[in-house]
């Protein structure tokens, strides 16, 4: 399969689309990582002893993840929160609660999600994000992760293009093209994804909130513009809130949901709030969608976990969620002001901070450091305690990345001490190394 | 699309691959229900607006689930556990002591499931069930339809044939339809599945230690056929043991899987012996396509919820998990009593019981009532407060169906009174309409 070259090729295209082929701009295509390097005893030639799907191989032939213990002096590992911030006595009594109150019979429960659950979501995405729906509107999902799986599932077909941010979100990205789908890269800037060239796509992923990784903020003009290109397409546009929590110098926007709630899902998640270990989170579906989500949702795993559900409900339900949502949401105000500090004593102007009105990460583009650099930057700081990580494997490998050195600093897991700790001792890494 | 008849045709096989077509034998070929009959404020129509993915139109064709109110004097809906069984303490004595015991930083898991719960799950598994297998070779599923859909994503493309068992699982069988499967169904008898004759496929999935629904135990020679064919064919065998901790009158038979590690997939569920609301459940799978399960977990919804796999390892560990099934074993083998001697007493030789032996369910075959009387009957029975449910709409569609009409007993939710008092309506029901 190496050295193909017939670029109008249908076979190859099929290839290209179904992730076995890497094609740079300008040059020759290569098998996908994984696939060519397949040894004899390696997974996925084992597996292929007996044919695994389509699907299975687009998801075998994805980049696999990096996992890592920890870092011992600071993790900025982005995702993680502090275990210290988990409301442990209020999860502690409505999980008693609902337990004690559970049915007489135990039988699977609604696919979309408890109706108690779904109406108080349906009343604090009111009160915290200005959504309008109604509980049918609400789809309760295991995670933002399941969120998106289903809408790769129900929404593209194997060759379809879908519009991604350029740098985005991973595992979006891996979601719709284990799917089939073809990721078409739309740069972002400080206004987040650029709307003027909009190419076809039948979906487009977003995080107009708090773009992911750089942090920009969709504008208003933007907003308008990718929902007229989705109405004019009839493409979706999925919407990932994923930390719409967060918003410290800025006033709050309206999700892209309030403005056309027939072309836009709604993606929210618990995991920023309580804990990305807990598996929950939410869709708002346009009202002709709701069916094939609810059925899809059955097929795949018949509903999230019955206990959860109730344990959320009761704490939105009471007023707790929100309780502790502005403590957290305090304390990691108070954790971007010692890493911002942190970052402005020890880096100064050699460093440039982006995406730090909302959130709970911030993007360091390390000035005059190329980015060529990263890695062994990278093994520096974890032989120094520090779990650093590079913007770069976010941008689409077929469009130019930038050449200046960057990492996300996601902050939500660690206290003061290792925030301060955690920077200084990266100032003397790249000292040596910068 | 009314009315397709040249069979030879490749676009008419596509549909009817798809499910958009129904093909009895020696009749026309219908559009399947729910697809011609869609008016235009229904939703199937309103949701194709928009494209919805092939995925998504194989899944609307298939047919809606019935919901139901429990039915007020008896429910013999199966699947239903009773309330009370629930092992409330210790259930909250682990779920107390895991929340206290969170890790400092909360992150993402292993898509393959905790450590700690699959070290446990390796254990009782060779205990409970003779399974000899790694930790390594478990995956943490949200319950066994998690487990199917993920066999169905990886093993199955567009097209493909599947072995199932007929009458067979429902959810199974569209999990693998959505997924592009084509059912190729396969008789059962009291030996399980008729292996004589089986036909081409990728995969089959079977119910060797309970038949489901009809309650069969799967020979020792049709074991051995099944994975000689298997093992020939190249396709693997999907093991579902959705009730193997209930056996009342027959000694243990190991599952599948012993006897075959590299072709068996063996999917394990909790939803028996604790709750169907909890959605926690376990695969064995082949060391070969271990990576690819954890990869598709990974990309489905990152990992099963922490916190209930925790309390799961925590259960295990402690031994209170096998004390519970001892304790809900004898609770069930006494409803199981009450139920046999309630339809001997009332029903005596009109009713033929099929596959009481083992699991939480018996079949009633009502002697001399045709099969077409069975919506009548079932009418007739919700309106005195019972639960019916028929096994003619588990049978495929395009074989013949029995002629005498036979429903599903599910007793694991019912008192010994409801299960007496549940009969003796239904008698009455009988005597009045059969």
């Amino acid at each position: 399969m190496g050295g193909v070259t017939n670029h109008g090729n249908g076979a190859y295209n099929q290839l290209n689309a179904e992730g076995y082929l890497i094609i740079r701009q300008g040059a020759r295509a290569t098998v996908a990582p994984g696939l060519e390097t397949a040894s004899v005893d390696s997974p996925l030639t084992t597996a292929s002893a007996r044919n695994l799907s389509a699907f299975a191989r687009r998801l075998l032939a994805l980049p696999p993840p990096a996992e890592q213990q920890p870092a011992k002096v600071a993790d900025f590992r982005y995702g993680d929160l502090s275990g210290a911030d988990f409301p442990v006595l209020a999860w502690r009594r409505a999980s008693n609660r609902a337990i004690l109150r559970r049915a007489a019979r135990l039988r699977y429960g609604d696919p979309q999600g408890s109706s108690a659950l779904r109406n108080a979501l349906q009343a604090y995405l009111w009160r915290a994000r200005g959504i309008s729906c109604t509980p049918d509107q609400i789809v309760i999902v295991n995670g933002s992760q399941q969120g998106l799986d289903l809408c790769a599932r129900l929404l593209l077909d194997v060759g379809d293009p879908f519009v991604i941010e350029n740098p985005g979100y991973l595992l979006a990205r891996h979601a719709f093209v284990a799917a089939g789908g073809v990721a078409v890269p739309v740069a972002v800037d400080a206004d987040g994804l650029r709307t003027d060239a909009l190419p076809p796509a039948r979906l487009a992923y977003v995080t107009p909130s708090h773009q992911f990784p750089l942090g920009g903020v969709l504008s208003a003009t933007r907003r308008r513009s990718l929902l007229a290109w989705a109405t004019g397409m009839g493409a979706y546009v999925v919407e990932d809130d994923y930390d719409g929590e967060y918003r410290h110098d800025i006033a709050p926007i309206p999700p892209l949901q309030t403005l056309d709630a027939d072309t836009v899902i709604y993606v929210g998640t618990l995991s920023k709030t309580l804990s990305p270990t807990l598996r929950l989170g939410y869709l708002v579906v346009p009202a002709s969608l709701r069916l094939a989500f609810c059925e899809a949702k059955r097929l795949t795993d018949r509903h999230a976990p019955m206990l959860e559900q109730d344990v959320l409900a009761d704490l939105l339900a009471s007023g707790a969620y929100e309780r502790h949502v502005r403590s957290i949401r305090r304390k990691n105000a108070e954790r971007r002001e010692v890493l911002l500090r942190a970052l402005a004593d020890h880096l100064g102007p050699s460093v440039a901070v982006a995406g730090a009105d909302t959130g709970l990460h911030v993007v360091a583009w390390m000035n005059g450091i190329a980015a060529e650099r990263e890695p062994e930057i990278i093994a520096a700081a974890r032989a120094a305690g520090i779990g650093l990580y590079p913007v770069s494997p976010l941008y689409d490998a077929t469009v130019p990345r930038p050449e200046t050195a960057g990492f996300i600093l996601g902050y939500a897991g660690l206290d003061t001490e290792a925030l301060q700790r955690g920077i200084a001792v990266l100032a003397s890494v790249l000292a040596e190394h910068g």
